[in-house]
């Protein structure tokens, strides 16, 4: 590399991070400057996870009650880092009821948003000194490759079963060395909506308990669980621990509650982590501590801790999702139905979605990411978190844009 | 190291921070719990930086009006990653008519207070495959070393010049190698209340200077200033960059708007910055991201937006800071007096500050923090933001501890 780009004042690394703007932002960037140029009924923009339904009203109830209630230097002050009890109390009582779990607030760790609670994790599991690698089922979100290798560990991604993208056991199997600290899980999935059953968590379950006494420690799963309450058809996530009791939870309140911005989510550290979870809990507290995050936001946790039973309403996402689903296919996409989250995931016409994407965007200003970017190149993502006019008055476009693309 | 102490299915380093408690963390416990016990008449506690003075009207008054006139999706919906443009251009305003500088939002990256403002800089400084060293100037805040350190970097004390706790030149002279990547300023001082004046700022600035051309990088200054609006008797404390532009600030509104649990503050990444300023703010940035910052919180980042030329009321402060260092003073002890911040750094009698600190929470509940944390043995530090009558009936104890310890 050249000087220029290696300046040795300053990390290669956290720069190239800096720098590179993900597929997905400069997609969002791009509608932004159609929308101001030529008016937002011009462009399409099914790019960002979003969510496009407001909080539900407990959350703004929550707020107002809480700036009227509550004295100004409690609320806004420092809560432990932890988080405050109280609402950790809130959570773990949630967790008990949804799942008839036993924990209590010395299980959970409050963060900012899951995108901390992972980092704080990874960080907490590399060992210094050797070799760390985390495996990842592709599709997976973007943003994982750059929280566990800014903290020196590697990034390994087992592409999911097709057709169904089911967890892929053999190439986890195949993938695991004396290195891997973790699993990681996201499901419903983003980007593809994918929502695993129990029996193929088991059977996870079973293969990294075998592979963690071959390696001599623990193989952890990581579950990423920002869309666990997002499902439809009546569905409910499968909670993991109970399943493998090696899993460490990150949560987040960004889709379930609609505050994104907000940042506010947890790590569980189930008491059942065989007997290392009180240092598990410690290395990752500790992490969070030397990444700065000092507590999660005070006013934020409070409404959380009052919100933690609030669930979130799926009619909009579901009608949506019918509507896309059943639109696209008929056009003739072959699209993957989504159990869970908010986004479709659709096969690129000759497997080349940057070229699809691109032919999309720049003809019709549809906006679609290609999914290079997930680690599994061939497909589009589409996200259908808006509003539900814009789905059906894109249907049309996307019917005349694969017909004059194949043509 | 035995096999209990270093799992090897973790980070030592994350568990021990995760382990550790602070001095000042168990002093404020061990209140807590005699306030429980005895009742909050029976304890003194001067042991934790926390805001006495409720937060300006107008940070309730911005929380009210955006909860009320705002739509909740675009509250509370994601910002941009360095935060809303509309905030940053307010911040940079108000240090635009503070300082006669000319920032714009591109100079100012937005972080969940100036813990995660610092530990994304030190980060982003820390060049992989060489040696790393950032000099603190004790006493320092503790936090500091847990920041450098959790990123492989190495945290160089030097110790302040006496009597007057300046800035040591010679000491940070001879600490300086080829290694060493930025000098961490925090004036005014936690925990010494030590306010730097212009020209040994500009002599360090010189120093600086000089060495950066002999090492052929950049040395920076790393300026931490939460307590920058808290100072007393008229005086302004200087603002660094324009006397040494490769300066790098990280601000927190947690102590001037009296809100630390809500963490908000920013990195200035000022275009003087030499040559380099967009390769810094973006390696920052990339920092920032691969830590698992997504955004600051959102509806702080409005509120921040709304208040960022609102000015701490000193009064009370100012009030407790004359009582206590008069009556102090007058009972035998020797204080260094406080010219920002809320702390008084005490002189311990014969040099002994963890007896002395032990001794006076033993016989009188007085919880007084010892300086061996804060690198620089032989000092306590008494935080004067606890309310005005506290300070007043702990005097006549603080009169007798002292002669009692000494008997």
């Amino acid at each position: 590399m050249d000087t220029q780009d290696t300046p040795g004042y300053c990390s290669d690394l956290t720069l190239s991070y800096g720098r590179q703007k993900s597929a997905i932002r400069e997609l969002f960037e791009y509608g932004k400057k159609i929308s101001r140029d030529k008016g937002p009924e011009q462009v399409f923009d099914f790019s960002i996870g979003n969510p496009s339904v407001p909080p539900p009203r407990q959350v703004e109830e929550a707020f107002c009650s809480l700036l009227a209630k509550e004295s100004p230097l409690a609320l806004h002050g420092y809560t432990s880092a932890p988080g405050d009890p109280a609402v950790r109390r809130a959570i773990a009582g949630q967790l008990n009821r949804d799942y008839q779990t036993a924990y209590d607030e010395s299980n959970l760790y409050l963060t900012c948003g899951a995108a901390a609670a992972l980092s704080s994790t990874f960080r907490a599991l590399t060992v210094t000194g050797k070799e760390n690698e985390f495996i990842a089922i592709a599709p997976y979100f973007p943003e994982y490759k750059c929280f566990v290798e800014g903290h020196g560990a590697r990034l390994v991604p087992v592409p999911s079963s097709l057709p169904d993208l089911d967890i892929p056991l053999e190439g986890i199997d195949n993938a695991i060395t004396s290195s891997t600290r973790a699993v990681i899980i996201n499901s419903p999935n983003n980007p593809s909506g994918k929502l695993y059953r129990e029996p193929e968590l088991q059977a996870l379950g079973s293969l990294l308990g075998k592979k963690s006494q071959e390696c001599g420690h623990p193989i952890f799963i990581v579950s990423d669980e920002p869309y666990r309450e997002l499902v439809y058809d009546g569905r409910k996530t499968p909670f993991i621990p109970p399943i493998y009791p090696n899993t460490i939870v990150c949560y987040s309140y960004s889709k379930a509650l609609s505050m994104p911005g907000e940042r506010i989510g947890y790590v569980l550290v189930p008491p059942e982590l065989n007997h290392h979870a009180r240092d598990i809990y410690d290395a990752i507290a500790g992490a969070a501590r030397s990444l700065g995050y000092v507590c999660a936001p005070s006013l934020i946790q409070r409404v959380v801790g009052l919100c933690a039973d609030v669930k979130p309403d799926m009619t909009v996402y579901d009608l949506n999702r019918r509507i896309l689903f059943d639109g696209l296919t008929v056009a003739g996409y072959r699209c993957i139905k989504p159990e869970g989250a908010f986004y479709l995931f659709v096969e690129a016409p000759e497997g080349k979605a940057k070229i699809f994407s691109e032919y999309a965007k720049t003809n019709y200003n549809l906006l679609i990411v290609p999914s290079e970017s997930f680690g599994f190149p061939g497909y589009l993502r589409i996200s259908y978190c808006v509003s539900t006019e814009r789905i059906q008055s894109s249907l049309p476009l996307f019917a005349e844009c694969l017909k004059k693309y194949e043509r």
